[in-house]
């Protein structure tokens, strides 16, 4: 069975060392969150994944929830108790507002958490994730009363959350959507409709979940115009705010899935169910976005977290199995065989996953603090770049972490041979449970186009400016420093002139023609990811090299290495894709295909 | 449900006009297949395979195989018609030697066979398959009597083969195995041991199985050199060669695996079972190799035939779906969205599939008829030429094939969004069936090494230079030609200096370092499939422009089209790395993973 290890030692030397985050000490929260405070807390996180959530992920999947023939969904053994350890120990609240019950802690500590959970049990971290995005959207969204309602028993998990969007016909375009809102006169409205895909959905591990639905009051605009977002308790409250009798929503049925089978994903029928509007009447797909942004980066770290465990137990099996000899000459003369990990190619899988996965750490974090000023700080100024930085790169992560997550699945299954497609060892699951991450809050299709459609013109291109700003300002800074760091920065500066001109080649022939920002917007994500990376291991390498001879920043400066002689060089084939423009797809007619 | 239309027309196009198939009519075999009876084969071929054998994929994939206490072991309903049908059609025996009852028709229509059955049903056409593969290895090395004995009943399909290699600790190094063999004084042997990932190892199709086993006799030489090859039949024969009593085989088990899970994959447990040495003592190996070179092509068309089929459906969902607007305005004001293929990068994926499809097939035809050329011709300075080329074209389509066919059905899944998560729509069925093929009959991992470390090299570079001179004589016959075939001819240009390059670069780098070609065998397997299929669609290209205006050809330039400009320029990355070497693989220590 595949074991997990939650990386703690790279986060702090991250957020210490690379990021000094004591420089955020500012921030209301991070006062708190001093180095022996994360460091006490990331273990406590680390505890609970390795020896609760991990030893759950296999029996969740085999398993599976149950639907039963009154509608109720039993999860997997052992996810109930598992959920009570992850409440009690106060995870869901981690980040949320003291006044209710939050602890208040960084943004920042939650996305490390939920890194280390997804790795350790991705359908299981699911529950407590869609929870806090429900979170989200009543935190900033929600009336005072539905924030005093709702917010204090989920953050204590008492209530878990989800949200509905999808219907059978409608999942990217929201303007479709069916799903009715009637007003019922004493301000609530009577919600009639069909929604797919709800993760979370129906489940007996808390006293009650609060969907927040996506439905079209009756005389309501066509189209996204015409979309309120609604607060729908599986539970009717009572005026004090207990639980009362079950509301007119059920489960009919759950998804068969190719993985995240520990997770509920349900078809819910709503049927004259009670609902609360949330937020401005025909303003929902505003307060979506809330949950969305929020459970993008989410899922963007769970392509993350999908390949570092999968990385963890591939080096495990290279190093244990015996198979051929290095072609270098015999390393065990002792064995029959030398372990695998002694071949070129199994190291290059073994490292392009490594190299990804430590870099994209760095790209979350670096994001999540983006994330915690712009929600926290008092400054404008400080405000509008995070923010400007946290919309850019957001697409990004969730497309490029998720796409690359999960191919890193797939490499790392490679390394076991016959016994990586065999479900006993594990890694065929990681597979199948990274691949919905590339799909869902958002087909990475969407991502792309969300990049080059809207991230990148949006106020006149100021956030990609100021992302080339920082990194052209640290290849400046850098440039004719520790010798080290040359590799890093050649291949950073080149992979900085192949995204300007990209994004260049877009500003000129996409506005007349808006098909060739379609055509050029995945190989631009991508493109973008790269650069990203490669300037996280600029920033990476720089602390690692006043630290040589420590075997940890040793094998830091081997890893990015691989990135710079590796990974690095793939911007080229990414630009010309760019630039050869729409035509070469545009030219088939459809009946063609 | 999904569905599978058999590419015949494609088939006829490349055998006819591309590759000119009469012109191989002196060899045994092709003089019979004329145009109008290769249509008329192929046209069987789809009948059975759209009709009997596709509806049966996903029941296969949802019953599985079920062992029964005994060890015997049923497959999914209604596999076994199937099977009659398709021995009953004559395929098992379509290009077998007609002196044991088969058709002695090209390999290269066994070829479009194995593409079709494998999309209609991948788990099914292994049964088959395995056989086919067996029956090879009969023929090679089998004596006057076993060919008798064994393959008149496995060409009618009353028997079916299997390959038996794999133990729990040894897969890719064979050296290891420990399965026994003790002569029994009467020219038999008594076979004992464990093989595990045995495919269609144990059912009741057929009414006997010939497993053909790698076992170590008693005082063999150590490693690879010490091991034979032995043919175990499920029950032994009486006198008359009929069926007589159970042999001492079983099925210990039905692994567990990802995909797949209409082929009956056991672990088979030898105890003493009556085997007889089939080829050399000791030159099991060698034997083993007859059928791992059909089988290694077999599989590469698996890859080909999963992308096939997942690309058909994500075209029918993408014409079907309607979800937003495209980019250049609306295209169907009457519906309430437009069809998604509107989108370029739902046509990106689409494309990238599709030129992928259409090149592997004509590198799948262009190899087998070397192969048929290899195994029919009379002329020596042909077969060598041939046989070089197989040689070295069997690990490249292997390996690009299957890695490639893989990505091309997550690309199809990521078509339907959601729904391609869920197993209705039979799209994460595609998946998992194809992530196989990168795994078995050696791991792609290596095919590279297969390639880089004995084909490049044999006999001085022989087969590689034939490859280049092909390449370039092409080049060279058509530069100045029609106009519309510059692209196509520029790109293969650029490729194929990329792929000398790296050829040249290992010459110079390998020999004193071996890490350096295991580093980058990798890339260098990718960079010449790519250019690989560069000259097929440059190939298919000047036979299409030859006829402008027909549909089909004007689909084919745009298609070759996508392929010149989007997926031609990797060769740049892949030479990169290919030229970085072998050090930063290889700095990190084994204990620093």
């Amino acid at each position: 069975m595949p074991s997990y290890k939650a990386p703690v030692e790279d986060v702090l030397f991250l957020l210490n060392d690379v990021f000094e985050m004591s420089r955020y000490a500012n921030l209301p929260g991070f006062a708190d969150a001093t180095p022996d405070v994360v460091e006490a807390i990331l273990g406590e996180a680390a505890k609970l994944c390795e020896n609760t959530l991990a030893p759950l992920n296999r029996v969740g999947d085999l398993e599976g929830c149950t639907r039963h023939a009154d509608g109720s969904v039993t999860p997997p053994k052992g996810f109930k108790a598992a959920f009570d350890a992850y409440a009690q120990g106060g995870w869901i609240g981690l980040s949320a507002e003291p006044a209710y019950g939050g602890q208040g802690l960084p943004y920042t500590l939650g996305a490390v958490m939920n890194e280390f959970s997804s790795a350790a049990n991705m359908a299981f971290s699911m529950y407590p994730g869609l929870t806090m995005g429900a979170m989200a959207a009543i935190q900033v969204h929600g009336s005072d009363e539905q924030k005093q309602t709702y917010l204090p028993k989920m953050i204590e998990g008492r209530w878990t959350g989800t949200m509905n969007l999808t219907e059978p016909h409608c999942g990217t375009d929201l303007g479709l959507l069916k799903t009715k809102a009637v007003p019922n006169g004493d301000g609530s409205y009577a919600i009639s409709g069909q929604k797919i895909f709800i993760s979370a959905g129906e489940h007996d591990m808390s006293e009650n979940i609060v969907h927040l639905v996506l439905a079209r009051i009756e005389g309501a605009p066509a189209g996204v115009k015409g979309i309120s977002l609604f607060i729908v308790p599986k539970f009717n409250l009572n005026a004090d705010g207990s639980v009362g009798a079950r509301n007119g929503v059920t489960c009919g049925s759950i998804e068969h899935k190719m993985g995240i089978h520990g997770n509920s994903t349900c078809v819910m029928n709503y049927d004259g169910a009670t609902g609360f509007l949330i937020g401005e009447m025909n303003g929902g797909l505003k307060a979506m976005f809330v949950m969305m942004n929020e459970a993008r980066l989410g899922v963007a770290i769970q392509g993350l977290a999908q390949s570092e465990v999968a990385y963890q137990n591939a080096v495990a099996y290279a190093k244990d199995r015996l198979q051929g000899r290095a072609l270098s000459g015999v390393k065990a003369s002792d064995k029959p065989a030398d372990p695998i990990i002694v071949h070129p190619d199994v190291r290059r899988n073994l490292l392009t996953i490594r190299a990804f996965n430590e870099a994209a750490r760095a790209l979350v974090l670096w994001v999540a603090l983006q994330s915690d000023v712009a929600h926290r700080s008092g400054d404008e100024k400080a405000i509008q770049v995070a923010d400007d930085l946290l919309g850019l790169m957001t697409p990004v992560l969730k497309g490029v972490l998720t796409d690359v997550g999960f191919d890193n699945t797939v490499r790392a299954q490679q390394v076991f041979g016959g016994h990586g497609y065999i479900g006993e060892w594990g890694m065929e699951q990681f597979v199948r449970d990274a691949r919905i991450a590339m799909i869902y809050e958002g087909a990475n299709g969407i991502q792309a186009l969300d990049l080059v459609g809207r991230k990148l013109p949006a106020n006149g291109g100021r956030a990609v400016m100021a992302f080339f700003n920082e990194v052209g300002a640290f290849l400046k800074e850098n440039s004719g420093g520790d010798a080290g760091l040359a590799p890093f920065l050649g291949s950073l500066k080149q992979g900085l002139e192949h995204l300007q001109k990209a994004t260049m080649w877009f500003m000129q022939n996409a506005m007349a023609k808006p098909d060739n920002a379609g055509a050029g917007s995945h190989d631009y994500m991508h493109l973008f990811g790269n650069v990203a990376m490669n300037y996280m291991w600029a920033r990476i390498a720089k602390v690692a090299l006043t630290r040589k001879g420590d075997p940890a920043m040793d094998a830091k400066l081997a890893v990015g290495r691989f990135y710079v002689e590796r990974i690095a060089p793939e911007t080229v084939a990414h630009l010309s894709r760019i630039t050869a423009g729409a035509d070469a797809l545009m030219a088939l007619p459809a009946e063609a295909f």
